[in-house]
């Protein structure tokens, strides 16, 4: 393998090799997942520095028979990005790759590099007087083109999609090291398959994405947010139901937070002040965005909160009165992962039911679990307007999390995804499968979809050099 | 092939197979395309009655190596839905599959199968008290199963989508025969790779979609329309500009119509008093759909044309004051094919390109045609909004159409095609490639996409039985 690192340091230049025959190299950062779930060993981590490079690399690694790891901001939830540990297999980085290429304000679209962090997206498209509206709490390190592989989705799919639904065009190195130049600013095209939607989600394993097309958007003139109190789950999705009739495209936000979750926010961050939660089993945060003014905003937020209040999906509700009121009513959802972690090790889930399905999902999963682990706690909240709970699954109070983890994990995932699957769920909704839920897959994927997509993975990788082991197991 | 007739007999019942040996029966409706270009010979045209008898049907027809056309309602555009004239081949319709299999209101979906008339979908979404936004010219006779096929465009993708943006899930029949239960109201599911999108616009080539989950959307309160007359195409994108700004997702349409083919209504159609196109080059239709009510909504457009007017990009603009003038304009635009028709044969095309270069697009290839051919005349409309525009070619003023047809045709396609090359377009914006434009991808695609689209269609459909000679030629 030595002849290969020779090659790629001299595609890519010295300094950008890292290799553990330096003692000096620390490649945890490349080799261990986000969540500290596992830690694998590289032959070698790549940073190439443009796409003619990543394409070299990949013709190097090809000839070689040697495995790569496509690799943005590593901080994926699924262990989708990291090596395993037979110490074969390149990671290749692609965060040297971090230019915007080009801002198109009448076309409504930004052409980016993989390697940008998404904040830094976030701002450009901003200083540039528009939205760039994919929004999720990695953003401060995570790329873009880990967005696009992973399919990120976030708290703001409701009304603008996921990445894929965000994205033009893309730019791609393929398994044999081939540029396929499809960046396009177009909305529509209709020559063949769509390959951009197949590599978005496809987590590395079928291309390397380098470079992409993404919308653009007006700013919104006003933002404004809510907290509601719901006397139950079906109260929840009456009031979505409500809000999408009532903003209409205004809805950008909504919310869950079931009661046991805000109590862990009020147990650990008492600072935060946690509205209205103690009375009721749920809060929905709503978020309202307008494009005329926010006196507009706030006049049509009212009046929805008056209707839900009368047809008693809503007990009770505040609309944040300024922006730090607004990011305050954020922070508390935001805090939940974070309250949980205090609280201790838990089984996190990451599904999607049919929205019309949540409450008699909830309802049976709640009282499952709670037949089969008894004082189990049950960590609900997520983006109900898209139907994506993060159902975590706590230990019982006083209960050593790590024993938890460790005894019950398994069990406990069939039993959440068993019930996915009864509600016509998906076990993992924004998240991805990477190599964790990769032996998963086929017991909850149907034969038929599974079958197609191997043929297409043989298909085009048929040396199963890209990412392998993630997806498909 | 007597063995499969009498197979596919028993399969379906003696009725719903038809073939030539019966004298009475005219398979014009299923060889013809919807443009009468071409004109096919089938072994049998099927109708199985359910998405079992379409998965016997397929197995059926690989064991015995027969090949197989999709068909919906057959008003494609590109000969993608019609037999070659080989007389080997079975067309397989989907008609008799029209069943809505169910309504979701809290969901917003809804499921129903792929025979389903577009126009019957959106009346029934609208009983339930949604939108269903796909619409286009042939929604009276076309399916969705072949709008899925052909990601069908039309009127309402610059706030909704192309028909694959409306579709949360599929069911679709593969080349093996094998049914891919992909329904799903989804709207997060990362669990794999997409196929839903990549069979959606694959027009029958790598799988045949039995049904689909649509999304649904809240009624707009109001919908107003406006015309406007600007004073260049850099205008119209001026225009389109400032409604996004203003209109945020309130803005639903934007169509754009030179002022020779607003002249073609104005000869043919003098009763459809066309307004304010004699002094302009351009005039846009604009579509504002509101969530709250009339009142408002109009208050909005006016504001946004009085600044339009105040920017120079507009003018002089009209409000239609009710729904009857709010038709009438959209049937000047609707009228404009039929306007051309009367005036002779032309040249069609149907190309995006990202919309900040649309006005250096027209003003070249205007220019182009006309020293190329003089006294050509360039019938231009479209939907700006999407950066799609219908750049149709007509004989000069007198000229044969019929002969101006059979002897430009294919070298204006040339002219017209590499400039949509230089300007970073697409030579199919919302039509598909069909039979018409198979042998045209080569010349226009990136090399190392069409490698990989052959590479899946070999994988998925080894046999080549899937409506062979569309897409791929």
């Amino acid at each position: 393998m030595t002849g290969l690192i020779e090659r790629l340091r001299a595609l890519c230049g010295q300094p950008h090799v890292l290799t553990r025959d330096d003692p000096a190299t620390d490649l945890s950062a490349w080799e261990q997942d986000w969540r500290k779930r596992s830690r694998g060993r590289a032959l070698a981590v790549v940073r190439p520095g443009s796409t003619a490079e990543v394409a070299a690399v990949v013709q190097a690694c090809a000839a070689s028979g040697t495995a790569i790891v496509p690799q943005g901001g590593n901080t994926g939830l699924v262990v989708g990005s990291v090596p395993d540990n037979s110490g074969t297999q390149v990671v290749l980085s692609l965060t040297r790759l971090n230019a915007v290429r080009a801002i198109d304000p009448d076309n409504l679209t930004m052409t980016v590099e993989a390697g940008c962090v998404l904040q830094n997206l976030q701002a450009v498209a901003e200083q540039a007087g528009f939205l760039f509206p994919l929004s999720l709490a990695a953003e401060g390190s995570c790329t873009i083109g880990g967005n696009l592989g992973t399919n990120a989705g976030g708290t703001q799919v409701l009304r603008y999609g996921n990445a894929r639904d965000l994205c033009l065009g893309l730019e791609v190195v393929n398994a044999q090291g081939q540029v396929w130049h499809g960046l396009s600013g177009l909305r529509k095209d209709n020559t063949g398959y769509d390959l951009r939607h197949l590599m978005i989600g496809s987590e590395g394993t079928l291309g390397i994405i380098t470079a992409a097309t993404m919308k653009l958007f007006p700013l919104p003139a006003a933002q404004l947010t809510a907290w509601a109190a719901v006397p139950s789950m079906a109260a929840a999705v009456q009031l979505l139901g409500l809000a999408h009739a009532r903003l209409g495209p205004g809805l950008t936000g909504f919310e869950v937070m079931g009661q046991f979750a805000l109590s862990l926010v009020d147990r650990h961050y008492p600072q935060q002040r946690v509205p209205l939660f103690q009375q009721s089993p749920y809060c929905v945060l709503l978020e309202n965005s307008d494009s005329e003014n926010e006196a507009h905003a706030r006049s049509q937020f009212e009046a929805l909160l008056e209707a839900a209040m009368e047809s008693g999906c809503v007990h009770d509700a505040v609309v944040a009165e300024n922006i730090a009121q607004a990011r305050a009513l954020w922070h508390i959802r935001e805090s939940i992962p974070l309250a949980q972690a205090e609280e201790g090790l838990n089984i996190k889930h990451d599904i999607s039911i049919p929205v019309s399905r949540i409450p008699a999902f909830v309802a049976d999963t709640d009282a499952l679990l709670a037949r089969e682990i008894p004082g189990v706690r049950l960590v609900n909240f997520g983006h109900l307007g898209d139907g994506n709970l993060h159902y975590n699954v706590q230990a019982p109070e006083g209960a050593d999390g790590q024993a938890f983890l460790r005894e019950q994990e398994e069990r406990v995932n069939t039993l959440v995804f068993d019930q996915v699957a009864r509600f016509a769920g998906s076990i993992s909704a924004e998240h991805g499968v990477g190599a964790l839920k990769a032996h998963k897959l086929p017991n909850y994927k149907d034969p038929a979809a599974l079958a197609m997509m191997r043929a297409i993975k043989q298909a085009l990788d048929p040396q199963n050099l890209l990412n392998p082991g993630k997806v498909l197991a």
